[in-house]
């Protein structure tokens, strides 16, 4: 759960609005980047500074900045102060222990979100904290670290492919949040496929298949965390009054909402699986148990009373009549033969094996 | 489960709109099939090409245009352009692991909806991706491969039972639909009474019936993937501003919503029903497993005294008095089925077996 | 289940509004009457024909026209003639496999209900379909077969109970689903002191106990399935702009909402009971069982090393110098005793029995 | 459950309306009556019937009429006709099956509650239907047999307490709802002391423990079922149009609905905690029996080879040459101490004890 | 629960609006203070006694009394007769058994609410209820004993922190709800790190981790009965017609339905983890000890027969061939071997160990 609710209490005494870094640092570095296109031209450069790079905004275009490193605040006031954001809409930023939210303003929406990754070597669950600043021809991604989340959107601004370079900022949006959404379904996927080949491993002998079920439970409930409270935040997005959204975009927003009910249930499906898989390896497991014990058991009470008999004959006292005939042994083997088989007779004619 | 959520992976990076196969090829060739009808004629007829086939689209007739295999994307590129339809709500139809899904338009409505099967020798369900296109007076079918889904439609059409031959193109899909869902109540009544079957094998000794049971249970969520989105699909396409359902045919929509609460019903009922099963199973075999251990275990406990007594008699002491009595061995045996005797009214009087 | 989800096969392929019966044929031949009334006279006639009982419909009186049997489906096109109901309205009456539904139409409404009755003898349920048609001063009650389901509302009609004569045929259709639901909770309650029975009897030694508890669930659920959606279609009839119902009667209807609120709450006290008891039963099980078992190892336990001390006297070794002594074989028993006394000791101080 | 719903077999029939008694009679005469006051003066009295009373109902004041006993519907007769009340609204007040309920008119509101009870030495719980009839300046009170519920309120009427001379006959109406309430919350927080007190015994060794756990389960549900129904049925009083309830009373009857969610959560607390207890018990039970029988079987493995080898050395043969060694029986009990700690150091080596 | 649903008893009988001390005494004497700031000065003294605090409150500064020590009614009372604050309204503050709930007045607005402590020591959480009365310039904080709860907001209104300063009265509420809030979530964190400590003990042996998992589960519930009516609370202070808050800072107050929202979900992460823990644990366990059972029991199996050869040929028969052979002995211990063996294959080969 650590991964997702980090300690409050650096920030604690803050003043809200304050830009306090609460997590893990990813990396040391800040990387500011700009993406500018319009339908004829793109443009594409690295910044040593935030400064530098917010001079080079293009009009007439559409500009993406990307800032890997959310624990440097100080670029994070500066672009707050170039386009006149609220301190309280950007707190939520280098804070990566808040939930997926949106914050709307007439003039720009800030949303944050969680990218969550499925690492199979490490069987572990990776959260990164996204946030996107929407402005009129401007969008700002904060990544925790350099990653490689959203580099299918930049190929297909730099093939041009789809309508991607004709349409506005709001399509770019789309296509960002879009891609994050189809991460956490390939994520999935690949969680799901471990868990369906643990499904045939059910009747191996060690624990430490119900200890893998339990730990994909585990981690399967980090996507549910980043997905559920997203779709109320692209509904909201889809309601508000913002006019960062054009009218002939929103269809596309809508589609979002689709994939986040597509996660919502596949995390559901795989949930219910794990659960109906952990519940037939204990009865799998019991039942295994019980036979081994059962014919066991019946084995050993098979010889007990043979024993018995053995034991009795075995005794020293000076007048036993039955020792002194001379077949007495081979009487006494035959006996023990037909305890045995009345016993076995007896533990069939009740199914016991 | 990766019978629904298909690989994703293939489509990163594509632009939404993009029409791409995405699931397993069912079939090699596509097939395209025109019928059309009006109450005094009836026209129906295969074609090598979609081209060949849209020529031939009669206006004053209800066309039924079906495509089985839907790997070609040409197909729906071609249909798309003949009727002015947005590759959005194209992009769904090849992509089979869609949730069913609902798209309107002024002009037309795409619908994604699931065929799912229960084969009973495999004791398996499979899951097929049926599309359809509603325009005002044309119905295009899309399916993953060809089969019989409709051919009671077809025939219904063929031999002018009822008012289907009167009425326009939203009572055929109408008729459509219920014939699907008409499909998900006979496969669920299928695998419902294989689990009716299950039911009077509770008793059995191997651990094949829970399994079966948990198989069962997996296999059912597959129907309750497709008829839990479809109910709200029917309730949209009922209360939507399109002018594709006239007035007069909203009444057989409506029907509709009924039959997908009683699917849903039933296959909570099935649920419920197997949940049960799985718990009297594991009573039932933990009783029997303790039944027979407890008996087993009362049988040792009288053995176990009992050799005792026979161990001390065995010893070899210089002088153990009792053995030299002529009558010691009787009397040893005597003690010994009293010493039974007792244990034996102890653990009857305390109920133990 | 399969008492309610009758086979579809049959009428795979039939067109909407079509009339088939779908159920199991409970009587030979059907039976239909008439009772008409108002304030000052009743008239009461079997006919051997529908056609010649609507002859004799009266206006100026309340007429309830009951058939008992729904198999022949003429009886019900010919109802549905004289009245003008509309087939798709009517092809619900004959299919035993419909839930609880509701068909409202300016003129008329036909109401879909199930009788469930607890057989206290075969400690079963069974399901039957009663369907009413409420006209404007009509009402037709379709059953499966004869029964006594409204012996009482026509006794009351007969002996001029309570307002019944004085009011409207709306009245009497109140009059008519208020016996159903009364008997809902007639039945409920039998099933219940059955349950009740057995939570006295949860210390019995066999599994009948679970397997009954088990059985009385599933019956149960044929309650909730008949009972549920009951609700929202006495909620639909009060909110109806119908005409049926007139404003004075529409406060009887609301009460029928309150009894299947009460019917509802009843049967989830009974499942919970019932799991309740299951839940009881398995562990009162498990508690008896490990009792037992512990004991039972407890007092193999203390023989053990008893039996291992003779069987060391009982070697034949040439020299055993203990065997020479003279009350060494009362040593041996004394401290066989000593052991066993320490060994009773120390179980009781850890409390193991 | 019987001890809420009750027979309802001897009022089959009857039609609605119709003032029948069901449920046990708790006592035999019934008691009827008033007291009346205003800011200034209070009058008490017990009448010998209900006529009696009726004439000295005063007016200016506030008039509270109790009714002890339910059986006599006579009384309820003349106090409906009296009052001008709907007999489809008294016919709930001698039924004591019905679920808490509430009838609005404009002249009048009756409301049908429950008074629980937890009797502290019988360990259970006790239910009693208590009704009011609220009217202009009037409240009239049943109840199923003399009781303490109201003293409290009684009191406060005598001795002046707070506003409750000063307010109407609606603030007299809260107050007793409101003490009802407060019962609730009393009863169930001595409930609560039986379970917390249950909670210390989990380590105890009967099963005693278990069937406390599930009866104060039970009984916690009757509290259930009457406090539920109740937030509802305040909300409607408070939302109603009926003028029974002045302005600027509302207030105290939303107080009404913070407590019936405070009873409300406490249940789900306590039902919470029964569970919590139950799952501990058996896990610890289980804990400790699978302990006993761990070492046990441990203890007994370890004597079972050393018996092995004293048997071997048991046998009769003419040629066993160990035996004849001097030292050989030292050297076996030497053998067996080894193989005695090898075993030890074996499961110690596996944390098996 | 106790620690929630305090003794009502006392109260019983009292008249609405009284002021009555409900709770443990946690501090002998009340401490009463005043903070009285704006933006360019700020004034700090603690008072003997309410009325001369009362005296002191400065009009144009934001003036922030608290109040360590609710037991003493007479303050309360003081307050509430200087404000004008309605006795309903303020009989909560003394009551601590009280859920969180807010009394809205056009001039005022009383919210009751809890804060919540992990005592790491103790392993225990402590509930105490902190009452704010809102008023144009003034907030009233009532504390059950002095604590530290709102030390940080002191702190940044001394040392001029952000905009708290220039902020108003309403401003200052959200600030010290928002510090409640806070503490929710570290001591939440702190919990959470117990339990992760925990999840890496489950393969211990004793049950005192169930123990513990268990009763963190209880613990955590006080957290979710203080934060679940929270939301509410915060939601009807946003939507009020209450003049209290600003428009302004509205925003603010937002902002805390994320943070319970936050909480809530933190709080449900808990309880699934460690629900999912104790089924770990369970599994664990019983894994473990059928593991150790089932060897022990096949080692005790391999020697049964064994003994009982043994046995045999320590029985007295005056003639037993076998015996005379001079090999005999040795070809029994080989006759041993070889039935050991091929048990031991047979257990090999069907996996049972």
């Amino acid at each position: 759960m650590a991964r997702f609710l980090k300690s409050r209490l650096k920030a604690k005494g803050a003043a809200p609005g304050s830009l306090i870094f609460m997590g893990d640092k990813k990396m040391e570095e800040t990387r500011v980047s700009l993406l500018a296109y319009n339908e004829n031209e793109i443009f594409e450069q690295d910044y040593d500074s935030i400064d530098e790079l917010l001079t080079n905004v293009k009009s007439g275009h559409v500009n993406w900045i990307n800032v890997d490193g959310i624990h440097d605040t100080d670029i994070i006031t500066k672009i707050g102060k170039e386009f006149n954001i609220s301190p309280l809409a950007l707190e939520n930023i280098p804070d990566t222990g808040q939930r997926p939210k949106i914050y709307e303003d007439p003039g720009y929406v800030v949303l944050i979100t969680k990218a969550v990754y499925f690492d199979r070597e490490e069987n572990k669950i990776s959260v990164e904290q996204i946030s996107f600043v929407l402005l009129d021809n401007i969008i700002i991604s904060f990544q925790e670290k350099t990653g490689d989340h959203f580099e299918h959107v930049r190929n297909r601004i730099r093939n041009s492919v789809g309508r991607i370079r004709r349409a506005g900022a709001d399509y770019l949006a789309y296509a960002l949040i879009d891609s994050l959404l189809d991460n956490y379904l390939i994520n999935l996927e690949q969680i799901g496929s471990k868990i369906e080949a643990l499904s045939s491993r059910l009747n191996d002998n060690n624990n430490e298949i119900s200890t893998l079920l339990f730990h994909y439970k585990t981690e399967i409930s980090y996507f549910r965390r980043a997905i559920v409270p997203l779709k109320p935040l692209t509904v909201r997005l889809i309601k508000s009054d913002t006019k960062i959204i054009s009218q002939e975009n929103l269809v596309y927003f809508e589609l979002l909402t689709d994939l986040s009910d597509q996660a919502h249930e596949a995390i559901d499906s795989y949930i219910n699986m794990i659960n109906d898989l952990i519940n037939m390896y204990n009865t799998n497991l019991s039942n295994k148990v019980n036979q081994v014990m059962k014919v066991l058991t019946i084995f050993a009470s098979i010889f007990i009373p043979l024993t018995f008999i053995a034991g009795v004959y075995g005794t020293n006292f000076d007048y036993i009549p039955e020792l002194q005939y001379r077949n007495a042994y081979f009487i006494m083997l035959g006996a023990m033969a037909l305890v045995a088989g009345v016993m076995i007779y007896f533990f069939k004619k009740h199914k016991w094996f």
